[in-house]
C-alpha cells in the first residue's frame, strides 16, 4: 500500500493568492501560495530547530550547521550551489534563529525547479567534510568578531543574557568563541542526523507556481536523499527547560565606543499570547515609529539620540520587551529617566484613544504593506505552519488588530511593567557604574 | 495665458505598469507608474542636491536640512507629520546622498492624497526654527557617533576620502563634528531657499494610482506653498570642480576593533558610462555573490573572512570600484595578497565565458527581482529622471546587459586596474603600518 499525501486548500486570500497545504506520509508539510501576477518565486525550507535546542557544550551548532550545509553535497560543490542559483539571477541564503532555521532561494518563476532541487539537496544531503568544518570554523569566528564590532547589535545579546541567564534562550545563536573552537565534525554531523527530519520541517513557497508541481519536485528531492516516505522516529526535543523568572539585572560591558548603547526591558509575551496584538499596538505607540512617545521625547524634543526604539521578541513560551537607545555616554541617566517615566505614565494613565488607533493602524499597515514581495509571503507560510498552531489569513489578522481596546493595552502595560526590569549597557564605563540604575 | 503642463506616456512595461511623465510650467517633473495589481503606493520627492553641492564650510548642510524638514511646517508639527502617516499604517522617511536627496512615503493606495500632501508640505513649506536647529544638531552628532561605532561602514568613508581627497565627493555626507557644530540656522535656511526649487526636483510615484490625480494633488501642494507656476531662476550648480586624479593612498585609522576592516580600490565609472553594464558583470563575478572569485578564495577556500565583497559607486562624472573585507588583524596581508592576485588574474586572463554569463544573469535577476515592490519602482523613476538622461525600460536594460561580451569585460578590468589603487584600513595597528602595502 502506498502512503498518500494529504492536500487541502487553506485560503483564497483577496490580498494574495491561493494557499494550499500538503502533508506527506513522512510528516513533511508543504505550503504554497500561488500568486500568478508575480514574476518570482520564493522557496524556503523551515526547520524547527535552533539555538535553544542546544546543550551548553553544543552552543552554536545549529548556526555552524547552517553554514556547513552550503559547503557541498554528494552532487554539488559549494561553488556549484551558489553558481547554479546566481547564474539564473537568483539568490540563496539561510538564517538561524533561537527556535528555527530557514534555507531559502528567490528566483524567476521559470527557475523554481532548479531552486527546489538545490535547496532540498543542501538541506538533505550535505557531506560535512572535516576540511570544510575547519574552514568554516574560521568564517564563524570572524562573524562573531564582526558582531563584536557592532555595539548597537551586541547590546541586544547582553540584554537577552541578562534576562534569561543560563537558560538556553539566553545564549547567543552564533555560540561563543570557546564553543565554536571546540565543536567537532562528529558533534555537528550527529546534530544534523538527529534533528533534521521531515517531521521537523516545513516547505514554504510563494509566487507564480503550481502547488502540485512543487509537491512533486520536493518529494523527488527528498526521495533522492533517502528521506522518502518511510516512518521515522520523532526527533527528541529539548525545550523542556522552564524559562526562569529572574530578578532585574544590570550588566555593563566596558568598551571604548563613541556612544553608549543601552537596552532596558523585561520578559514579554510568548508568540501565541492572547494579548499579542495589544502588545504590538503598545510597542508601536511607545517606541515603534517617528510619532512614538520615546522618539518624540528623546529625539524630537531633546535631541539626545539618533536611534531610539522599543521592540518585542516572541518565542514559544516566552518573549522580550525592551527599549534601545544609543546616546552620548554622559546622557545615559537622562535617557533612562525619560524612558522609565514614559513607561510609568503609560502604565498608570494608559494611552489616548487616538494613540491606540494609531498603534493599530501601524500594525495593520505593516501586515498589508509587508506582504507585497514573494519572500515575505513565503515567510508568512513557513512561520505560520512551523511556529503557530494556525495560519491566520491576512483578514483574520486585521480583524484581531481591530478588536484591540485601549483598556486591553493599558492592562498589558501594567502587567509587563510589574515584571523585573533589566538593563544592558555597552560603553566606556567604570566597573560598577549604573549598579543602582534600576533602584 | 495659462501655462500648460506637458504630459507624455513613456512606456507600457509588460513587467510593470504604465509610466507617464508630466512637466509643469515651473519645471517640476512628475513621473508615475500605474500598477493596478498593487495595494500600496510609494511617493517620493527627489531633489537634485546633495553633499557634493556644499562648500567646505557648509559640509553636511544637505543632510542637516533633510532632518530639519521633518521638524515642522506652517501647518504641521513634527508629531503631526509622522503621526498622520503612521496612523494610516504608512511610513515616511528620507535619505541624503552625494548628488541627491529623497523624501518619500509608502502608504495604502487610498491614502495617497494624504501622503502627497504631507511629503510636499514638508519639502516646500518647512519653518526651520532656531530651537529645532539646536535639537537636531544633537541628533546628527549622535548619528555621526553611531556611524563611528560601525567600522565596517566607516572604512568606506575613509576609502572615499583617500581616493577623492579634498574634492567635494571625498567629504562625508553627514558632515563632520566641527562643521555640524558650526552650522547656523541662517546658513541652512539660505541653502534651502536657494537650492530647493521646482526645476531641481522630480516627483516619482508607483503603485495603484491615477497619473492625472497625482499631478493635480502635487500641483495643489506646490501652489499652497507659493511654489506655483511662476518662472524661477535656475539654481546655481557647483559641480564644476573636476575630479582629481590622485596617486594611490594608504590610510590607516587606528581603532581598538576586533576585526581589521579594509577597502582596496580605485576610481570606477560615472553613472552613464558606456561600459557600465560590463563593469556590473565584472563586479558580480569578482565579488558580488557567493559564487564570486573573492568569496570563493577568501571565505569558502580559506575561511579568512565572514564578509567579503566588491562594489561599485556611480556619480555624474566619476565613480568608485573597490573590495571590502573584514578579517583578523593578522590576516590583512594574506587577504590583500589574494585580492590583488585575483584582480591581476582577471586583468591578464579575463573571465571565462561561463563567468561572464553568470555575471550577466545576476545583473538581469537583480533588475527583475528588484522591481516587485512599489518602493523600488518609484526609485527607478526618480533616479532615472533626475540622474540619467533617459529612463530605460526594463527590457532595454536587459538587452544592454545581454550585449556585454567577455572581451568588453576584460578590457574594462584592464583599464580599471591600471588606475592608482588606494587602501583604507581600520584596526588596532601602529602608525605607519601597511605604508608599503601597495608597493
Amino acid at each position: 500500500m502506498t502512503s498518500r499525501a494529504q492536500t487541502q486548500t487553506l485560503s483564497d486570500d483577496p490580498l494574495g493568492g491561493t494557499v494550499r497545504r500538503t502533508v506527506l506520509p513522512n510528516g513533511l508539510r508543504i505550503l504554497t501560495e500561488a500568486i500568478p501576477a508575480m514574476r518570482s518565486v520564493s522557496f524556503g525550507v523551515w526547520v524547527g530547530i535552533g539555538s535553544r535546542d542546544e546543550t551548553p557544550t553544543l552552543s552554536g551548532v545549529s548556526h555552524f550547521l547552517e553554514h556547513l550545509l552550503f559547503k557541498g553535497t554528494k552532487r554539488r560543490s559549494a561553488l556549484d550551489i551558489s553558481a547554479q542559483i546566481e547564474a539564473v539571477g537568483g539568490e540563496t541564503n539561510a538564517f538561524t534563529a533561537k527556535e528555527y532555521t530557514c534555507y531559502y532561494a528567490r528566483v524567476l518563476d521559470a527557475d523554481l525547479p532548479l531552486a527546489i532541487d538545490v535547496v532540498c539537496d543542501l538541506v538533505t544531503d550535505s557531506v560535512l567534510t572535516e576540511a570544510d568544518v575547519e574552514t568554516e570554523r574560521g568564517v564563524i569566528l570572524e562573524e562573531i568578531a564582526m558582531h563584536d564590532d557592532e555595539p548597537g547589535d551586541e547590546v541586544h545579546d547582553v540584554f537577552t543574557e541578562a534576562v534569561y541567564g543560563n537558560h538556553p534562550l539566553g545564549r547567543q545563536i552564533s555560540g561563543s568563541v570557546p564553543t565554536i573552537s571546540a565543536l567537532t565534525r562528529k558533534q555537528i554531523d550527529g546534530f544534523y542526523r538527529r534533528r533534521y527530519r521531515p517531521e521537523t520541517m516545513v516547505i514554504a513557497a510563494a509566487g507564480n507556481l503550481d502547488h502540485a508541481k512543487v509537491v512533486k519536485a520536493v518529494r523527488a528531492a527528498f526521495d533522492r536523499a533517502g528521506w522518502s516516505d518511510t516512518a521515522v522516529p520523532t526527533a527528541r526535543r529539548s525545550r523542556t527547560a522552564k524559562v526562569p523568572t529572574r530578578s532585574g539585572q544590570v550588566v555593563v560591558r566596558n568598551k571604548d565606543t563613541e556612544q553608549a548603547h543601552l537596552v532596558l526591558g523585561c520578559t514579554g509575551y510568548p508568540r501565541q499570547h492572547d494579548d499579542r496584538f495589544a502588545l504590538g499596538a503598545l510597542n508601536n505607540v511607545l517606541g515603534g515609529g517617528m510619532s512614538s512617545r520615546l522618539f518624540q521625547q528623546i529625539r524630537e524634543q531633546r535631541g539626545l539620540a539618533y536611534s531610539v526604539y522599543s521592540f518585542t521578541s516572541q518565542y514559544s513560551d516566552s518573549g522580550l520587551f525592551g527599549v534601545y537607545a544609543g546616546c552620548a555616554p554622559g546622557k545615559v541617566e537622562e535617557v533612562l529617566a525619560i524612558t522609565r517615566e514614559e513607561l510609568a505614565r503609560v502604565a498608570s494613565d494608559g494611552l489616548t484613544a487616538e494613540e491606540v488607533e494609531r498603534g493599530k493602524g501601524m500594525l495593520k499597515g505593516a501586515v498589508v504593506l509587508g506582504l507585497e514581495d514573494t519572500g515575505s509571503r513565503m515567510s508568512r507560510l513557513g512561520k505560520g505552519e512551523l511556529l503557530y498552531d494556525e495560519l491566520l489569513t491576512v483578514d483574520d489578522v486585521l480583524r484581531r488588530v481591530d478588536a484591540v481596546t485601549p483598556e486591553q493595552v493599558r492592562r498589558v502595560t501594567e502587567e509587563l511593567l510589574a515584571r523585573p526590569m533589566s538593563l544592558a549597557l555597552i560603553g566606556d564605563f567604570d566597573d560598577g557604574a549604573f549598579a543602582d540604575a534600576l533602584g
